[in-house]
């Protein structure tokens, strides 16, 4: 596994507010790493409600089933975080691990199972031992505080190089409320629904399906426009909860997403949610460059963002941006195999603002040198005009170096 | 670029016997590369009949809009294929280089442009200079012998480390018939219809009806079934050439692929075709392990295609068998991304006949050390059971190597 820290981390790490109505422990428990913390527990108030969104795999994990069956109720009251096995491919065994956690966190909040949301995320297939939760979460929940921020967002790492969390204040009705957001993810990174793991906590009080409506499409733009590798993990979750406690101090209880009271929390939860997504795309195993491909001008957009996807899974145009090439012939067969409508005599492409190619060819101004020394800049942008329709799309990926290969041709031995 | 030759490279070269009616020459025409040849020009008597398939790129390049076009006739005179420069999204000037080369190379071996087939295989996106090739291709039409199958495939690799050519003798009626064939790929290999560029011919005398047949259902489980990195080539093209010359020692002439007499030779055309799309994929660039993926128990062929294909393309199965680790965890992950009917619950999946998976968990005989010393084999089979139904398929591909990186990291600058 890497250990420096990515050199595309974000320099300025937020002061993460307390959300009232949320508390924060963590401990190490041994799963898999030494000398590091790997459970987290969050202990949320009375009334929380929930919302979720999980992987599209077929081969989801035992985690991700306990979660989309306990969503139901939209209440919570506690969430038990593993890194270091991700309770996935472990059949029967899988699924008594995640009913013997949530029944030992129940114990220690003094809650009921069906209130408690689990996810794990690590090495697949290997079994789970839930027993080692058993003590741990008792203490954790007696430790339990408001200002564990960083150390939560720690403990859920795996290949990760630097804990990713992402906060907004903002009005609702009168009152200020925060939203608090936490991520882990650096590969298996092609989300269908969420990235691997994500945690969003505010105080106001929204109801559970005025939430998960938010969520469900505050992650069309943000997390399910990232993607590392193109590998769908079967662990992706992000789960959002919110607490109510900004009702005190005279935040609107709402019930419907569609509340024009709730305009700028929207607007603040989908920043949230998009500074997270940014941040696993600049952690991405092995990556030097974050990358940015928008596409316009094509016949919708869903078809811009099949095309944005198919560039930015392309293994040969990641490798060249690793190689400081502007390669847009390759951007040109990424854009060809999507299968999407496409005019290759109308197709233009720039890299960080300069244009190399227009109407199917070689842009007549096109310096080798120039775009040479904009290839050297850590942020690469990639804009792709299709000339077609008015269909826009933005994707975030990062470049496929030698370190990608060597993170995960030894992660598990 | 990489200059050692692939681990994988084929033991065996055959030889290879003439084809009558067919004649071949290359020269260095100077197009990219230095001190090796880059020109082929096969020349093909009257009466050749001809058949192709293609890119599905919809960014293809200039001579797969020429051969796409000329096809319609199914006559050829001659093929001209250059490598080092794909005249892919070269626009007007790229439309202009084909019908300069027709003309050149129509004049050199007295036909009409019309029967001239081309393909360019390298960088895309750089203007071809077409006028390169006056000159070269009049005294390569005098100097075309029948022996040259190595030369010739040598002269059309780019990134390859080896030749590739196959072979096969069968019987069409009571006369003996010759296929040969040549193909060259290393890297962008994801066919949709063919590969980047491969080339098969007989003096089988087969109309150009029935030779298209045989071609559309022999690269369905051949070219179509290989992929090195996902990336489907703007210039795939697969052309075969029937001379017909075997008529004049009695072969029967063969007007639809449905004729019995058929058989034999539909089976030898398949297995060039076979041999060819495997040495493909033992030069995938960087390649260290052959790996073939075989899926059963899905719910139809096409099923078993797209879930085999999806544990193909997936960075995460190729380093971690670059890795010799059998992560079939990952294995599990690439099949639940697929989007497929998929029961986790019923999955098995062994390496090399070792079944570490079953029923949705690992197997309990697994033996890590077992497995660890069957991964260290240059080949390795990845077998999936479904379990759900009758659907079968197979894929080959490689490992993701850093070469593959270092290759792609400046293969243009």
């Amino acid at each position: 596994m890497s250990s420096a820290v990515s050199p595309l981390a974000p320099t300025d790490v937020p002061a993460m507010p307390a959300i009232p109505g949320v508390k924060l422990a963590t401990a190490a428990a041994g799963i898999r790493y030494q000398g590091r913390t790997d459970v987290l527990l969050a202990m949320m108030d009375k009334g929380t409600a929930v919302a979720g969104v999980f992987t599209q795999s077929k081969c989801s994990s035992a985690p991700v089933e306990w979660c989309r069956a306990k969503l139901k109720s939209g209440v919570a009251r506690a969430l038990v975080v593993n890194s270091g096995n991700a309770n996935a491919f472990t059949g029967k065994t899988g699924r008594q691990a995640t009913t013997l956690t949530a029944s030992i966190a129940a114990r220690a909040v003094a809650c009921s199972p069906h209130e408690v949301f689990l996810a794990s995320t690590g090495v697949i297939g290997e079994p789970l031992d839930a027993t080692k939760f058993d003590g741990v979460l008792g203490t954790l929940a007696e430790q339990a505080a408001p200002d564990q921020w960083m150390d939560a967002a720690k403990a859920i790492m795996t290949t990760d190089t630097f804990a990713k969390v992402a906060t907004a204040t903002v009005k609702l009705g009168k009152a200020k409320v925060s939203i608090n957001g936490m991520a882990k993810g650096a590969g298996m990174i092609a989300p269908d629904m969420a990235t691997m793991l994500a945690f969003v906590f505010t105080d106001a009080p929204i109801a559970a399906g005025a939430l998960q409506s938010l969520l469900r499409s505050g992650v069309e733009d943000t997390f399910n426009a990232v993607t590392i590798d193109g590998d769908t993990s079967t662990s992706d979750t992000l789960l959002a909860f919110a607490t109510g406690a900004a009702a005190a101090s005279g935040a609107p209880r709402i019930s419907r997403a569609s509340d024009p009271r709730l305009k700028a929390f929207a607007k603040a939860f989908r920043a949230v949610l998009g500074d997270l997504a940014e941040q696993v795309a600049r952690d991405g195993e092995g990556a030097r460059k974050l990358v940015e491909i928008i596409v316009d001008g094509a016949t919708s957009k869903a078809s811009a963002r099949r095309i944005a996807m198919s560039v930015a899974n392309s293994p040969l145009v990641k490798t060249a941006i690793a190689g400081e090439d502007a390669n847009w012939g390759r951007v040109v067969m990424a854009v060809g195999k999507a299968g999407e409508p496409a005019d290759r005599d109308r197709l233009s492409i720039s890299f960080n603002g300069i244009r190399v190619a227009r109407s199917g060819a070689r842009d007549p101004s096109y310096d080798e040198a120039e775009v040479s020394a904009a290839m050297k800049h850590p942020k690469i942008q990639i804009k792709i005009g299709l000339g077609l329709g008015k269909g826009r799309d933005r994707v975030l990926t990062c470049d496929l170096t030698k370190e990608y290969v060597a993170i995960n041709g030894d992660y598990r031995s």
